[in-house]
């Protein structure tokens, strides 16, 4: 048995200036956090003899990026419980040699050397690898027409959330502060600032927040954050950002004592492409299913690193904490000799929207229609458990279904309760190849606390399963219109206490219970049969194409089709200022 | 199109005393509530022209079972709310012929009819059948010696919800309750009992409580219940139930104003078995995947009929409502002609028990040694999400697999939060039939009120991948006497603070960083590590192992340990009464 006495943190710069010592190889992360981080930790469990060396450009190696909008509220209180790990815990727990304030300016491949400079003495070394991991992350994108000494914020790190904090000390308890972009970043520090109690308007580009859910699904969000008083601007551009305001691309001018951009990320690809290494056409760094870029000595992980689809293999950037730690452990497999591909990623994500939670994974319907998919599409509208026990609450969700082998494309979710739980099942089906119709065989846990006997995943795969067999035949809210242009009756048939919530103009009023008495009413018409989610119409479908009508149900009832046309109405009309 | 109208709930009993009219088909279902319902709604969307008949017993045909115990602490304060669906409203909506109060007593396979007894005045009839669909479900079971007059009663139906709630409002507010069965039911009527302001005595024959988890992840329930005051008896048999105490096993006597009877069911087979269906060596109705009895003409499905075992296929009873639900469509899609094979059973599970939840899938680790299966065992001890988002509470997870091909056999979770949102997916997993290890790479939604970039599933599968790859060797909490007896040192690495949690004895306590100075201290021994969940044993073992040692992981660290002991002290020193 070898013994390895730890590395002291001090002079840590200087001792690796040296070549490689006693013939161990030396790993050299760029970039700490959770892809870095995760490869390094796991390397030195598998390797103790290796060098390993983490370059980190801010003054935190490893902190917990998900959790900083929280802090601007206090719901985190403690800053440094974002704080995970110093340099001076990893070289004494996994002889890691962390060097914060350290950025990487150039790699030469040829020699096996990246050029290092200490950002305090602005002191450049260099130091030589045997593999090079990349793992630098994605820059925020900035806003067009920002004045000199504007008060515009991004947050990226806990160097860019102190700053922040900072500035927010200085905006009155009254303030107002404008938040460019309804990403999931967005949306958490509008949500955040809101509860700071500072009046919050929120820019989105897009017709809808939230681009990884269809527009019908993100209606619900605008309105919740409406509702508590954060304005919403949608289909807005932010033109210019002045010291107090933003000026939007309808010539509106907003109150801005601070001014948050949340408006996308560009990976941080310049010191790859300087090294010549590829770029993907998705704009990150081209990675094979090993993390390895074009130059097999060097890996690429996180933000910065393309990924590949899981639906159609193409490369795209998805900038996700799990992704980011799940790839760094990977490579470090990799290097350690045990070559561990991962998987191509699906996507899956979600946010806690001042309350109201949204989940996805996979493909939206906008983006599986674009890419030329022939798709089945199913919404509904469950409760969380069993309605009969206290405290359910309503969820909408989505599936996105590919009608040439019903595979999942993809699956949304929005609500105040066991979203997560649908998404997190919903992935895995899709992650082990599960069809649509099986999730109605998912045996899933059931106490009336929890969930309900048949689940709303079972509930969607048993839709799903009507639907491959054609004993339900539907149509989706947006498709309603041309219906009823073309002759097709509208057939409402919820209960009369339903009927307060709104109705559809032009329905036909015929509850289920009725329809074998009065179905003759509207023979020899197409019908529409539509109820509040899509349930007891789908009895009335039944009923009937059973009696012999052409008949189809209008997908997740009123519901949706109302969710569908505040999707429209918020995205022509966007509120007042 | 034809036009049938309506048939009224009035004469029903009569008009179906005839022989078949029209041609139409009759499906007579016996027993409703779950699969019973489920059988008779779907047949009806399937089939408008069939005659279908529901003959119920007791006085509800449609009613929550899940939730008749939470009515009785007031949780569901309506008991109208456990009523689901009227005969009349069956008629009405699904024009469904469902008579309460009818006992079937017996089955003429020969001639296709079924002797029919209205209990309100026992007039018997005969009903033709083309197909019969048995779905009576399962008897309670009852304690030896019950006293004439003695207050005792199962929880099944609302009819004997109705009865207990009687009694129970003759029980002194301070009264005493005694709930005889440690399983779901007798711990939710416990829970439910001690909500009501009651002095509850939880009385379980085994060595511990819920027999669907092992002995280690069983105990902290009893703890918690402990701590609420809730007597708990385990090991301990009841010999005699008078009119105001029960007699145990071991001579105690305990008051008793009141007393549940929860011992398990027997499922209702005397009628099958009278007409000579075959019963299966589990003790219920055997059937097919299609739950085709014996008799190709005759259905059975829920608590009567046995499962097929997910794992070994093997005939079992699992009273379940969410797979009573589901074969019970599964059988209306067989009638109407889609023969629609089930998927056996996993047998997926949850409890809230008193506010501590837990829940299981597949088979425990006793069961799977019992059945000769070589397994590997991970325990876990993760947070419900990141840690430094408020409200993270501590989980409890057990994951079973079989060493020969990684396959999941099954799984177990306890805590406050997150639970069921962990068993769902590891039942997904199952049913998909994805390897232990996978679970590494499944992509789950994270923010940090959800769950962590590494989730507790990810880490299951990560601890499973290590195993699997021989990166990491583990023993078992009851196996670590042996290995001390047989010369290993117990190596504590935990860090110094963690210590007051309490120690294991004879550990030497070296912190994972001292490892490298301090490892030649034990040099040509073999090592146990541990921490207080396995992680930085985990750590510290790959360094140990890395230095040359022979090094064996305590699996789920010194929690496990400690809920492993608290068990055996449990099952060998009952409280006291």
């Amino acid at each position: 048995m070898s013994s390895v006495p730890p590395r002291r943190p001090a002079d840590r710069f200087e001792a690796h200036a040296a070549p490689e010592r006693d013939g161990a190889r030396t790993t050299v992360i760029v970039g700490g956090v959770a892809g870095g981080m995760s490869a390094a930790t796991r390397l030195r469990r598998l390797d103790e003899q290796r060098e390993i060396i983490v370059l980190e450009r801010s003054r935190e190696v490893s902190f917990a990026n998900c959790g900083l909008p929280y802090h601007v509220s206090g719901v985190i209180a403690d800053r440094d419980a974002l704080s995970l790990q110093s340099p001076e815990r990893l070289a004494a727990r996994f002889r890691i040699d962390a060097r914060v304030r350290h950025e990487v300016v150039a790699i030469d491949r040829d020699a096996r050397t990246v050029t290092v400079r200490r950002l305090d003495d602005d002191a450049t070394t260099e130091i030589a690898y045997d593999e090079l991991v990349l793992s630098p992350g994605a820059a925020p994108r900035w806003p067009a027409g920002i004045a000199t000494d504007a008060p515009v914020h991004a947050l990226r790190t806990l160097d860019d959330l102190d700053r922040l904090m900072a500035d927010l000390d200085r905006v009155p308890a009254d303030g107002a502060v404008v938040v460019i972009g309804g990403g999931f970043i967005g949306l958490e520090m509008a949500d955040n600032l809101y509860r700071r109690g500072l009046g919050v308007t929120l820019v989105q580009r897009g017709a809808h927040l939230l681009p990884s859910l269809d527009e019908e699904m993100a209606a619900p969000i605008a309105d919740h954050l409406g509702a508590l008083g954060i304005e919403v601007r949608l289909g807005r551009v932010t033109t210019a950002v002045g010291i107090d305001h933003v000026v939007l691309d309808d010539g509106s001018r907003v109150r801005a004592d601070l001014v948050i951009a949340a408006i996308g990320v560009t990976p941080e690809t310049a010191l790859a492409a300087a090294a010549g290494l590829t770029i993907g056409a998705g704009g990150g760094i081209a990675v094979d299913a090993l993390h390895r870029t074009s130059d097999p000595a060097i890996f690429a992980i996180g933000d910065a690193a393309e990924k590949r689809d899981a639906i159609d293999g193409s490369g795209r950037l998805v900038t996700l904490a799990g992704l980011a730690n799940r790839h760094g452990r990977a490579v470090a497999d990799t290097i350690a000799g045990d070559a561990a591909p991962s998987r191509p990623a699906l996507g899956t994500a979600i946010i806690d929207a001042a309350g109201l939670t949204a989940a996805s994974v996979g493909w939206t319907e906008r983006v599986a229609r674009e890419r030329g998919r022939d798709v089945r599409v199913v919404h509904t509208h469950p409760s969380s458990h069993a309605t009969y026990y206290p405290g359910a609450s309503p969820l909408s969700m989505k599936l996105v279904i590919d009608t040439a082998d019903d595979r999942i494309l993809g699956a949304q979710a929005v609500g105040t309760d066991g979203v997560d739980k649908r998404i997190d099942v919903v992935a895995t089906a899709m992650s082990a190849g599960l069809a649509a119709s099986a999730l109605a065989d998912l045996e899933l846990a059931y106490a009336p606390q929890y969930g309900s006997a048949k689940d709303p995943i079972n509930m969607l795969g048993y839709v799903a399963r009507n639907l491959a067999s054609g004993d339900d035949r539907v149509i989706q809210w947006h498709e309603l219109d041309h219906e009823l242009a073309t002759g097709a009756v509208l057939l409402d048939v919820r209960a009369e206490a339903q009927l307060a919530e709104g109705t559809i103009p032009g329905a036909l009023w015929i509850p289920v219970e009725s329809l074998r008495e009065r179905h003759a009413e509207f023979a020899g018409r197409r019908v529409v049969v539509h109820c509040r989610v899509g349930q007891g119409a789908h009895t009335a479908a039944r009923l009937l194409s059973e009696l012999g009508h052409d008949v189809v149900n209008l997908d997740g009832g009123f519901l949706t089709w109302r969710d569908g046309q505040r999707a429209r109405s918020l995205a022509e009309l966007p509120l007042a200022a």
